[in-house]
């Protein structure tokens, strides 16, 4: 066991920027770091190769056993806190006494590449609820798409509210974020179809092919798609409501999208 | 205009009342009473044959002409509340200014029917988070179902956040919540295939034919379906994961199962 430092002062500068990377977006953008919470969120993290700069635990919570045999700890350095200065920079006490300093990627165009040469794609034009963005995140991973553009971004990736509705899946995931017209002249290059779910000019979604390369491509419940996605579009796609209120979740209305697609290329 | 009452304190017993249904459970269930903030939502309780009460309104955000046009307000008593009693009672400032005390309906399985002869049901059972609550309504009125059956419920409908989460489609759908075994023998009684989303002996969604009377049976994402459901299903199902953490919103698994079910009946 090495020998470890303990903190037990929420005055202490590294805990207070912690908390400062914690709440705050400029922070995180500044410095390129983000914290997370919880051993699986951390091993997701480590397992899609992110950089653990520093490991805060709470011997209370966990073990340093534990913390060893689940955790590649020898790349970070490894602080105990006491439970006060836990209970401060943990969403929930119930969490499993470590949380993580970890290095941001890079999410900006110049990485983009598929897994597949047919790709299938997810895109969202500035979503903007954390708990939106988890769930489409979600259901990226599930379906194993190729990658996920988030266009004209509202918020940073690394939100600890994104992080925890992800449940991990921000780490799994290829995600790109840039400006609409960036994403649209890239996609438009791969000779990748577009497929805007909007209200007008619309087909049905289950009439469309979606065998060859795709980009599902969705706005926000509030406004939908921008003028500039509309008219690249290859085709308006519109899932048919039947009911009173006519609306759905954008996360539960991408993930119809995105399962039909699946649906046909598994036909 | 009619001669209407105004309340300005927080102590005034009405709104005493008023408070506490909107944030117990059990002063609902014990007075058949339930609180509904914003125009839309008390126009769709309205449309969905909900009695109102009393209306509580505050002129500094609506006047008595745009109430009077926008909702049937003859049949409740009108009563006009000072800001600081509007802004305690209201989940955000930024509604529109009026609130009302409804009836609750009875939802039961006395009253069970179906739109149709070959129903498309969603039962969930035990869901626990209002928001998914919320989430699987609006996929229900989407879809246009005949019917959802929440089974071992642990909370009230009339919870404000599933409300508010619902958009209102907890008003416009036929919803029914009973124990397990009272809604299996129902469907059975009436012929209806129950399609289980699990994990094990299950078939991929896609390969089921949806076609006749359909129930589409989900559990928690913690833990799934009870033995109770299992052992009653017709064949399980479950949607492939592909991914890395093979995790999915329940609301978005649903809605998933049940446009298959759509498509299918389109065919």
């Amino acid at each position: 066991m090495k020998d470890i430092k303990h903190i037990s002062s929420l005055q202490n500068p590294l805990i207070k920027k912690a908390l400062s990377l914690k709440e705050k977006s400029r922070e995180r953008k500044k410095s390129g770091l983000f914290v997370l919470e919880g051993r699986k969120e951390i091993e997701l993290a480590i397992h899609g190769n992110y950089t653990m700069d520093t490991l805060l635990f709470c011997p209370e919570l966990i073990s340093y056993e534990t913390l060893e045999t689940s955790l590649e700890i020898e790349k970070a350095s490894l602080i105990s806190v006491s439970p006060e200065v836990y209970g401060k920079l943990a969403y929930r006490n119930t969490t499993e006494g470590v949380i993580a300093i970890a290095q941001a990627k890079n999410h900006n165009m110049e990485g983009v590449s598929f897994q597949t040469k047919n790709p299938l794609i997810l895109v969202a034009e500035a979503p903007e609820k954390p708990g939106n963005i988890g769930a489409l995140l979600r259901t990226a991973d599930a379906a194993n798409l190729d990658a996920v553009f988030i266009a004209n971004p509202k918020t940073d990736l690394y939100n600890p509210n994104i992080i925890r509705s992800s449940v991990g899946c921000v780490f799994s995931r290829k995600i790109f974020m840039a400006d609409t017209a960036t994403i649209i002249s890239v996609l438009k290059e791969n000779d990748i179809a577009l497929y805007c779910a909007a209200l007008s000019a619309s087909k049905p979604y289950t009439e469309i092919d979606y065998k060859g390369p795709t980009a599902i491509v969705v706005g926000t419940e509030h406004s939908g798609l921008s003028d500039e996605w509309l008219s690249n579009s290859t085709q308006n796609i519109i899932i048919p409501m039947e009911g009173t209120i006519d609306s759905m979740n954008v996360s539960v209305s991408a993930a119809i999208l995105i399962f039909e697609a699946k649906r046909q290329r598994l036909e």
